[in-house]
Order: C-alpha cells, then sequence, then structure tokens
C-alpha cells in the first residue's frame, strides 16, 4: 500500500502487520472459511500482511493440510475482496502453504503440549514468537482453551506478543459474560485481549466517527436541542437458515441486540473523545452505555417470525425472539429525553443496517403551513447502499413558496470504488495483529451491555407473530409516544 | 395548473392571473423577444395566464402588428421553456392574437392619449381595467415615461390595478436612483412599483430562502460561530458581445454587482422574517444591507479583461470594470467578523453563479493530524448545476483513521426535471400581475445598495488586466487575509 520497502523506517503500525503466527481454534468452521481466510488474503494481496505470517488452524475435523488448504482456497474465491487473479493477486501457491492444520479432537494436555512444540518451531521461523490465538468456537468452549493455553505457558511470552482474540457473542448473558471475562483476566491480561463486534470493523461503521468528529457542521447538530429521536436498524431479509441450532438457543438479543445494536448506539451517542486513543475511545462508549437507563417493560418489544418454528433444528413451540424493538434512554447532559429506537429482525422487507437522526421541526414556519411537518433527516447507511443522506426542504419551482423533501446524497462507492471497502475482518485482523485495540470491546463495556439486555432476556415474554417480509410485530409501534415518530421503513 | 375551474373560489392569487393588461415599453428591444414573450407563452401553457389577458406592446420602430408577432413567434420559439408544440402546447395561433404593436416614436402628449384611448376599449374587454406598465427602456427614458403616465392620468384607477415594472438597473448611482425613486412616488405609490432583479425570480435563488427557512438544521450553523467566511460568485464566460454600447458606461458595478450580487447576499445573510410576506422579507433584506459596513479601497479589486477595448461601441482607452471583487463585513450580531466575498466578471473561466459558505474547521482534531485543514462547505449552485453541495470528512476505507473530503449532492432535475424550473421572467410577470411584490426591490433597498457602491464607481482606479479565460486579475486574491481563505474556483 505504501509503497515502502519492508522494513522501512517510515512504515507505521497500520501499514502492515509484524512477522506473526495466527493461531485459530475452530478452523475447520465456516467463520475460518468465509471470513478469516479470505481476509487474511486480501490483506497479503494488499501488502499489508507480513510474508512472515504462519496460519494454525485446529479443529476437531479429520482432515489433511492439503484438504484444509483446498477448503480455504474455495472461501477465498467466493468471499475474498481481493481474489486470486493471475493479474491482480498471484500469490495463492505460494500463500496457501503458510496454512497449516492441527487435528485436536478433545483440547487435553497432549494437545496443548503439541501446539507449545509447534510455536517454538514456528518462532525460529519468524524469528519474534508474536502469536494471535483465534477463538472461533462457541463461548462454552471458550473456558476450557483459556484454562489450557494458561497451563501450557502460551498466553505469555518473553519474546513477541501474545493476544486472544474472542468472537462474539462473548458470553451468553451477565453472569457467564462476567465468568469469561474473569476466565480470561486469570490468564491474560485486558491489553492482550481482543474482544469482536465484527460491526466495528465495517468501513461505515468507523465512519460514524469521522463524520461526527473530523467535520465542523453535524457535531453542533448533535443533541437533545436539535435531535427529536435516533432509530438504528439492522434488518435482514433472511430467516435463520444452517445457523438454526445456534440462533435457537441465542435470538436475536443476543445475536445482535447486545452486540451490533449497542456499539452502533454508543458510537452515535459519544461525547467527542480527547484523542482517538483507544482508551480514550473506549471510555466514551463505556460512558454510554452506563447512562443508559434500564430498560423497562413498556420499552421493549420482541417478535418471531411466522415459520419460525418449523425450521429444522428449532425446539417445537420455541419462544426464542427474532426480532426485538428497544426504546431507549440516555441520561446525560447531550440526550435526556431522546429516544434511541433500536430494532432488529430476521425475514424483514429488506436487509439493511441503517442510522437515522431525526431533527426536529423548525421552530417557526414560514412556508407551506398547510402541509405536516417533514423534519430534516440524516441518515448514515451502514450496508447496503454504504453512504449518507440528508433530507432536506426545496423549493417546489414553479409554485409560491411550497417545499418538498429531497435528498442529498453521499455514496463511498462514487469515491472508492465497488470494491473500495475493505471486509469487517481484514480490518480487525489487522488491527490485532498490529496491537491497536480501538475496535474491539473493552471487558467493562461488555458487562455494561449485557447488563442492559439481561432484563430483556429474562422477560417471561412470548415474542409477538409476524409475517415474513413485514417490518415485525405490527405492536413495534406503541413504542413511539409522540406525533412524527414511526418506525422509517422506506 | 390547479384543474380548478377559473373562477373557482379556491384558486389563489398565485394560482392564475386576473384578466389584465400588459402595456410594454420598449417592445420591440431584445428584452421583449427573448425573455417576456417566452415568458408570457410559457404562463399560458401552463394554464397560469388569464386567456383575458391583452399585450401592448410600445416601440419607436416602424413595424406592423404581423411584424411584431412574428418577432415574439421566433423568440418564443427559441427561449420559452414551454414552446408551442401540437401535442402539449397548441396555442400561439390564438394567443398571438392577445399581442398588438403601438408605435410611438417620441412619447408625446399625443402618444399617450392614444394609450388612454386603446387601454379603454381594452378594458371593455377584460372588464377589470387592470393595467402593468412594463419598462423594458434604459433608465433615462423612464423619467420621461413616469411623467406622462401621471399626466395622462394612467398611473391611478378605480377600478382595477395600475402597476409599474421597472427593469434592473434602477438609476446609474445612488443620486440617479434617489431622482428616479421621487420620479416615481410622484406618479405610483410604493405599493404599485415593482423594481425588477431577475436573479430573485430563479428557483435557485428563492430556494436559499427554503434552504435556510423550511429547514432546521441549517440556521444553528448559519452565524459567525461556525461559518469562516462566504463566497459569492457570478461569473459569466462571455465577453460584453452585443452589449458593449450598454456595458461600456454600467460595467460589471452596475450590471452585477449592485443589483444581482448585493441581493444574493441580502437572502444569505438576513435574520430569519417573522412571516414570509413581503413586508417581512424585504425588511429583513434592507437591514443586511444598512449593516453592511462602508466599503474602503483596500476592500475592492477592478478588473478589465484582455482585448475588451478592442470591441464594437467600447471607447477607446475606456476603463470601465469588467470584473470586480468586494470584501463586505457585515456590522450585526450574526455576522460580526465574518468576511464576505462578491465577485463577478466577464470572460472568465466559466460560467457560474454560486454561492459558498465556507465553515470554520473542527475545533479539536482526532484524525489525520498531518493533513491541513479541509474544512466543510455548504455550496448553493444557483446555475448551472442548480443544486446543493455539501463537502465533509469521510474516511478513506482501509485507513487507519485517515479521512478526505467528499461531496454529498443534490440536483434539482433528479427531482423536478430539466423543464421543472420555470424561468425568472415567468415567476416575476405572474407576481406582478396577481399583486406580490416579495422578489422585487423596494425603494430602500435600491438605495442602500447604491450607497455601497458609489464609493467604488467614484474610485479613480484603473482595473487590472486579466486574461480571458482565467479567474481574474491576480491581485483579486490580496482581498484575502487569512489562512485557509482563497478563491474557490473549483
Amino acid at each position: 500500500m505504501s509503497g515502502l520497502p519492508p522494513g522501512s523506517e517510515l512504515e507505521t503500525a497500520t501499514d502492515r502487520t509484524p512477522p506473526s503466527t495466527v493461531v485459530i481454534f475452530g478452523a475447520s468452521g465456516d467463520l475460518t472459511q468465509r471470513k478469516l481466510a479470505p481476509a487474511l488474503h486480501s490483506l497479503a494481496c494488499a501488502g499489508r500482511l507480513s510474508p512472515e505470517t504462519s496460519i494454525l488452524g485446529i479443529g476437531r475435523s479429520d482432515i489433511t493440510n492439503d484438504a484444509f488448504r483446498a477448503r480455504l482456497f474455495e472461501g477465498v474465491q467466493a468471499y475474498a475482496r481481493l481474489k486470486p487473479d493471475p493479474r491482480l493477486c498471484n500469490l495463492w501457491s505460494q500463500f496457501e502453504t503458510r496454512f497449516s492444520y492441527i487435528r485436536m479432537p478433545n483440547l487435553d494436555t497432549a494437545g496443548f503440549a503439541g501446539l507449545t512444540e509447534r510455536l517454538r518451531s514456528e518462532r525460529s521461523v519468524d524469528g519474534q514468537g508474536n502469536v494471535l490465538f483465534y477463538l472461533a468456537v462457541p463461548p462454552a468452549a471458550a473456558s476450557a482453551i483459556l484454562r489450557s493455553l494458561g497451563h501450557a505457558g502460551l498466553a505469555k511470552s518473553d519474546r513477541g506478543f501474545r493476544r486472544i482474540v474472542f468472537e462474539k457473542p462473548f458470553g451468553s448473558d451477565l453472569s457467564s459474560a462476567r465468568e469469561l471475562n474473569q476466565a480470561a483476566h486469570a490468564v491474560f491480561d485486558e491489553t492482550q485481549i481482543f474482544r469482536i463486534d465484527h460491526y466495528l470493523g465495517k468501513e461505515t461503521v468507523q465512519n460514524i466517527l469521522a463524520l461526527r468528529f473530523a467535520n465542523a457542521i453535524f457535531e453542533p447538530l448533535w443533541n437533545r436541542d436539535y435531535v427529536d429521536h435516533v432509530q438504528i436498524t439492522v434488518a435482514e431479509s433472511i430467516g435463520v437458515e444452517h445457523r438454526a441450532a445456534y440462533y435457537d438457543r441465542a435470538g436475536v438479543l443476543r445475536d445482535i441486540v447486545q452486540n451490533h445494536l449497542l456499539q452502533l448506539l454508543t458510537l452515535v451517542a459519544m461525547e467527542p473523545p480527547g484523542s482517538a486513543s483507544a482508551k480514550a475511545l473506549r471510555d466514551e462508549k463505556a460512558k454510554v452505555l452506563d447512562a443508559v437507563r434500564s430498560i423497562d417493560g413498556k420499552d421493549f418489544v420482541l417478535g418471531q417470525y411466522a415459520g419460525y418454528r418449523d425450521q429444522p433444528n428449532v425446539a417445537a413451540g420455541s419462544s426464542t425472539p427474532t426480532y426485538a424493538a428497544v426504546r431507549l434512554l440516555i441520561d446525560n447532559w447531550r440526550w435526556r429525553d431522546v429516544p434511541f429506537y433500536l430494532r432488529s429482525g430476521k425475514r424483514l422487507a429488506e436487509k439493511k443496517t441503517e442510522i437515522r437522526l431525526q431533527f426536529k421541526d423548525v421552530p417557526h414556519r414560514l412556508f407551506s403551513e398547510e402541509r405536516g411537518p417533514a423534519p430534516n433527516r440524516l441518515s448514515l447507511q451502514i450496508q447496503p447502499d454504504e453512504g449518507v443522506h440528508l433530507r432536506f426542504e426545496a423549493k417546489v419551482p414553479g409554485s409560491g413558496m411550497e417545499t418538498h423533501p429531497v435528498d442529498m446524497v453521499y455514496h463511498y462507492e462514487d469515491d472508492f470504488g465497488a470494491t473500495g471497502l475493505p471486509d469487517a475482518y481484514e480490518r480487525l485482523l489487522l488491527d490485532a495483529l498490529t496491537g491497536d485495540p480501538s475496535l474491539f470491546i473493552r471487558s467493562d463495556e461488555i458487562e455494561l451491555a449485557w447488563g442492559l439486555i439481561d432484563p430483556l432476556l429474562r422477560a417471561s415474554l412470548s415474542p409477538s407473530p409476524y409475517s415474513v417480509g413485514s417490518w415485525g410485530p405490527e405492536d413495534a409501534g406503541r413504542l413511539f409516544d409522540a406525533p412524527g415518530r414511526v418506525w422509517l421503513n422506506d
């Protein structure tokens, strides 16, 4: 990317990863094939991955190195942003040799002894002993791996870094998340721990920070004086599909609300940090979660799409919610009395993730007395159609002074091209390997977020049914309590 | 337009003009052919002109009605927004009979007696006696016509309205404008007087008001706390062409600065009026002009394009400026110390009229320390490319947190179509005939504007030469006195 020779003093930490070994637990699973290998390949093509990178995949399946590599190649071809290409990125035949597979059927002492031995030999290759452990496993398996890493002495090193990445969900409720934090802290320092919410790796999510804090014109409006309310939507059009076994235990609250939705909330609502350091950013995000008022029963609605219970691997009579809508209030100076409406669901009318700020109406109407208010809206389109929309009133040509809402539009693709937006995992792997924890969730954030969702998890509430292709259960509208506030679906 | 039958009680004043007679002085000139007749035709096609409208053209040329109509037909075919068309607007054969020509070689008593007689007969046609006098003549001829209208008793009527439209420029300096105002007020009330600045008839100019006062999000930023400076540009790529005889006496100060540029300034800088009434709007506009600090010699630059003096009908050694740039300060609570840079010129690099607000930089930089500030800008594109651009910083994909300026864009054409924007003269004729003076200049505004420009007219300054196709003389840059302020040409 930088065009500088490797090792140049001008190369900064974010330019290229240091030589290191990535140890993936759960490597025979979907995540490695569909996300991690494609992201590593794209990073390599972009010149951001050190050529001295080894990837050790650990799994239960009994497969050979060759079968493992063939499987990853399929994933890279199908999902990588930068795909193998004879002209543009012709490195797979060399790159695939960086991947090895180690079968470890039952995470036992012998297995970790073998891993230790292997890392020792890898260390002689990269010369540094940098190791990133990546837990692509369910929360339940995480504790056992943590203990074994501790016993094997793999969590600390006097040469190079030792870091560990946790996939979301981190825990399955407040108490399990606390236990997992304790288990992790027994072995690793918090500075070594990287908890993933892959939404934070999305360019459009990071752009929330750029929009707010690299521009002078938005922040003056970004408060209770001008914002009527905020809506954050993570809508999926697909159903549970092949993830039913996991999903029926998790539900939308653990799958989306506790992590993606609350993380988006923190970025929208946070105070401007004093610096862009990981500490300053995460301090401000945690402050938002800490200021959210406890969620009352009247402030949320759960739903389940028609036909969900008939899916394979869904329990008979399951009451797992596939839709949730929550009304939040943030008790601080900036946001007091400004409702934040968060919602997510499967099998909704369309796939989109967006944040909309609806501004208050003008204080005094000069024009168009006969028409109802059409307040300004700023829409941050996270996906698809990545961009920013600003709705404002423009004069209708030929009229006296009638106005009509129109959209000022920006699309990332216009400036940065269709393949310009790196996948979230590229960014997160890069940051984990270079040691920047800004876009990972700190232990206090995790626990604050679970603390907010816990009452919803414990509510003995049957989810309201909703039709496939709708915008969720009808009673989700009851969260709105003021004129001019409705779910913004258009 | 409204679809309502003529005379319906629900028809408002702006829907359709009342039956009336339009008397055009200077009817054999360019304006009537290129602007007035095409505008009247488009209004008729749009159903906004009463079928009971007569147009009497008065001029010195010795031409027949038929020749007059043929000449107008050429203009309508070439310049009208809605052109004669067998399918869309097939009314010319009937419409042309509304036009008559009266030769009046030397505005004498006999001529006005004939006009009076003619209006009496027209009155019996329209049944109301509404008359709009339109002075498409140089300022020098206006006084004589005013006196004659007064003597003939044509300025007042006990039935219907009598109004008079003045083309710009209204006077040629402060004292002549005062004299013309006195002459006009000796015959007409101010409420009968409609002083045209056709820029105010442009949809995109009126949209400045809609943008500011029909939206809640711009006004909080529209002041000295957030705006660094404002640039207003009226750039022409053509030279003086066939207008040299007029232009060499007027120059850019009388042709553009005193009227178009200062009018744009008032709309950008005015306080929100209490209502959209003509009085409230014009009160606020006049307050802006009254608050502009007197223009000092160091605050303006005049220029003349290379080759101007060689044009036909330009005086040898002419020192008429074809370019002017002015730095203004507005001494009020909102704008104190925020410079407004106004400029206009002929034979510049491109044709465009635009208003740009450059906002201050962020108070504290979190990102991109290494790059210079790229402050937010709101650009109102008056013509061509009618629309709104908002420059903001977006994250560069794949980077740490590097940002890059991008444009959020709105084009009127996207919502309202290519022929959706009525010509300024359509709007102004409609308003004059329906009696809405909002978009016309009041006597106090005219005199305040001349008062500001008078010192520039009297300056014994040779204009600086500039190259054809440039952005004006190089010393225009000296008006900027702070880092980050330059002429915005891109």
